[in-house]
């Protein structure tokens, strides 16, 4: 394997620096708040002078960033979302990483930030899980969270692209990211993202624009927003962290990609594996007065939002317009299906039919 | 003065670290560039525990953080852009400084931050100042640019507002921010911000936004990018580290603020300044198809950005549909003239009717 070979050549040229102690000891993995904890080391590469530089693991450890780093100022920062997943046989699994290397690069260059390149992705990311590998529990539910992420360092304060990044992965141990039932209000003053805008980046900016809208939401008893079209607000298009799916009848509804709306990968492997079940899915614009009027007459089955960090979070309510509607349980729901069989593929438990699992040896 | 009693209370309980030297001498004030050489002192101040601490005034210098830090991932971050001037006498002077601190809490406040005090704001600001009052040279054009900011330094990467924060000064000598004319081109694709977005507030990730489509423009040789709305494209906003105002015969006309475009204290000065003159300002919408058809008719006499980096800054072309208007030379144009009367203002060289102008002592 090409890739394989790249990744094996690298490792030698990897500067790695091994914690002298671990941290796990002091770990509880049966009470984790998410994004908490740490493992022992990180992966940091810095690009000056137009190139990436040595690629490092080292100790997690806090670093020194000067005042004026742009990412303090003009948030020129992305991210991703990925988890390790180890079956019961203690191998290693990821899900799909190409696609989130692949997705990192494209949301940094719409910040005019530089790609990182493909084998230092991960070379850095297998040699870490590697060496951080008794961090991922084994069993549904437990996974690595791992955090990809490049930051604008260079220190001038002028409002343009920078000329240094640093990239760095950095990794938490999780349980499920919502745990219950998740209510949530459909958008109707606030917006996410803009036509023309950066809102299928995974960019950090993205996401503080959330958190006030997201807080008087929460303020009326609802966990997340579902996101509309910025201008009609008649449109329901994403949660922020999730994608959203409503199940019409026995039909699959979710919103198209574009560049409002992440292309997220989980997703994309929900309409694969609905499409396998020979579910009919409708990847389409989704009316704010369908998925009210389908609630009314029953036809609305399920809501539910797909999510690295989510997996598949069911939603028992939405509000809009001042209308509060409860969606019925539901045995056998598209939802809890379709996240068993996500989550049998992600931990070796299934064939894997798209070649989705990329084991980490 | 309330405040000044509340500022001089304040400075007792400041906490001051100088710096044992001076990086003065190493600098040339007749060639900076913007925003990359930094005064010797700073201000902090941290939010834990739901409030602020101690502020302190230490050399300049850089931080440690933690990788997991929200700023990094999330976008939680805020700023402002304000200037001290010298005048003649050695008096150093700030304009309008209550607004800066108003809108940096109106900034904070969509993304969920909290608001920063004024007691400390302006103590923090004015000790800073007198500190490094040799950083600001006298003379017309000449500034120390002062870059308020506020960062989520919480250790923890879930999506959600940060339970720290850290406020911070630093300050930049600084000359005029653009150089010779501007040529801009005016968005028809991308956009800087949504209809209930965060385009009013100065939130970091509206920058990085704007940084690939302006190197687009760049290529193009353009140096700005006059945004549009972002659902029709078809009226202009603003520039995105300036305000924008057009004149057609002896109107000036200025797009007005909104939930998608500054509220620039340049911008609210210069509208002053215009009624003070005569001239008509009329503030709304502004269409392209106007400025276009008033640029072929000849009665597009200027346009112009207005901001506190950027001061005054003529426009001398623009591009829309492929077609390139160029804007001819005027003698005593709007822009040099409220420029030379804002400058004036600022530097303490002529009559402050509007008491705008406020002394550091």
């Amino acid at each position: 394997m090409k890739l394989k070979a790249m990744i094996n050549s690298l490792n030698t040229n990897l500067d790695i620096q091994k914690s002298e102690t671990s941290k796990i000891e002091n770990v509880d993995f049966e009470n984790l708040a998410f994004g908490r904890t740490f493992t022992d080391h990180m992966f940091v590469c810095d690009f000056i002078d137009g190139k990436w530089q040595q690629p490092k693991i080292m100790p997690y450890q806090a670093m020194t960033f000067e005042p004026s780093a742009r990412v303090f100022h003009y948030g020129q920062a992305v991210f991703e979302g990925m988890k390790a997943y180890k079956d019961n046989a203690g191998k290693i699994w990821l899900f799909r990483p190409e696609a989130n290397h692949k997705r990192i690069n494209i949301s940094s260059a719409r910040l005019a930030m530089p790609e990182f390149p493909k084998d230092y992705f991960f070379a850095g990311l297998e040699t870490l899980l590697k060496m951080d590998k008794e961090w991922i529990q084994p069993g549904i539910g437990n996974s690595l969270y791992i955090r990809p992420f490049v930051i604008a360092t260079e220190p001038a304060i002028s409002a343009s692209p920078a000329s240094t990044y640093r990239f760095m992965i950095i990794c938490s141990p999780a349980k499920a990211y919502y745990s219950g039932k998740v209510r949530v209000l459909f958008a109707e003053k606030y917006s996410r993202s803009a036509d023309g805008g950066v809102g299928f980046a995974k960019a950090s900016g993205n996401y503080a624009a959330q958190f006030y809208p997201t807080s008087l939401a929460q303020e009326k008893g609802y966990q997340q927003i579902i996101w509309t079209d910025a201008h009609t607000h008649e449109y329901l298009e994403e949660a922020g962290t999730m994608n959203i799916f409503f199940r019409i009848d026995d039909r699959l509804v979710t919103a198209p990609t574009s560049d409002r709306i992440l292309d997220g990968i989980t997703r994309k492997s929900i309409i694969q594996l609905a499409e396998d079940n020979g579910v009919t899915v409708e990847i389409r614009r989704v009316p704010v007065t369908e998925i009210k009027e389908a609630a009314r007459n029953g036809s609305l089955k399920e809501i539910f939002g797909a999510g690295t960090a989510a997996v598949v979070s069911p939603i028992s309510a939405f509000e809009h317009g001042n209308e509060v509607f409860e969606i019925p349980d539901l045995e056998n729901s598209y939802a809890s299906k379709f996240k068993k069989q996500l989550q049998d593929i992600q931990h070796n438990l299934s064939e894997d039919k798209h070649g989705w699992r990329h084991e980490v040896k």
